[in-house]
């Protein structure tokens, strides 16, 4: 079911601070900073060659990484996505094979305008999983 | 610098059950169970089409993630690799960057049979990052 690792996602607490430690220290090309008010992130992209990592600082007090960044400072590695044919048929075999999507169950708009879900990391042992429809 | 995404690893209390999930639940290819006991892990690989997951256990009283399994006892994401051409080309640029690489900050063999280096994760917001020279 599971096909490409679309992203992996960092928070961190500053995202200039943080774009430029990838920029100098490890020679990566990044995007230019883009909020997502609707998702309570400010985001920039370390684009690689196979996949991107995105860095994440919160936006706003309803930022759904806020509680993240208050347990870890820091800041620190926050979850990873996997892209899917169908969601829908994705969900339900999760569902049926008794993993627990968060929210209602139902897909949202994601970050990059696609279908999402997120997993429960309980279910998958401590890392919370986002599926994203490519 | 920095190249593909080569793995991201994630620390798991019971392997065998890991794999057992991501293949079944997520419907993922999962390699058979290596034991690396120099390198006190016992790991299986998600093969994804552009990259892997790494899942780890704990092996032996030694391991370097025991640690880490001893704070997150579920589990949780525990590093990312990134792969570089030279690495001692790379630790020399990331020393004189002011980055922490850790150890002795000569390259060991890695579970790869590669040239790694790992960097301190305060220098990089709380991210646990592996060096392979590719």
């Amino acid at each position: 079911m599971i096909g490409r690792l679309n992203h992996v996602a960092l928070v961190v607490p500053d995202l200039e601070q943080a774009a430029q430690s990838y920029r100098q220290s490890l020679g990566a090309t990044i995007s230019p900073v883009q909020e997502l008010p609707d998702h309570g992130v400010k985001v920039v992209f370390v684009e690689l060659p196979n996949t991107k990592i995105e860095l994440l600082e919160v936006l706003g007090e309803a930022s759904p990484i806020k509680a993240f960044l208050d347990k870890n400072p820091s800041g620190g590695m926050h979850h990873l996505c996997y892209e899917v044919d169908d969601i829908l048929a994705a969900r339900d075999q999760l569902k049926a094979a008794g993993a627990r999507v968060l929210g209602d169950g139902a897909p949202k708009t994601g970050a990059h305008g696609k279908p999402v879900l997120f997993l429960h990391p309980k279910d998958f042992f401590g890392t919370l999983i986002e599926l994203e429809q490519a």
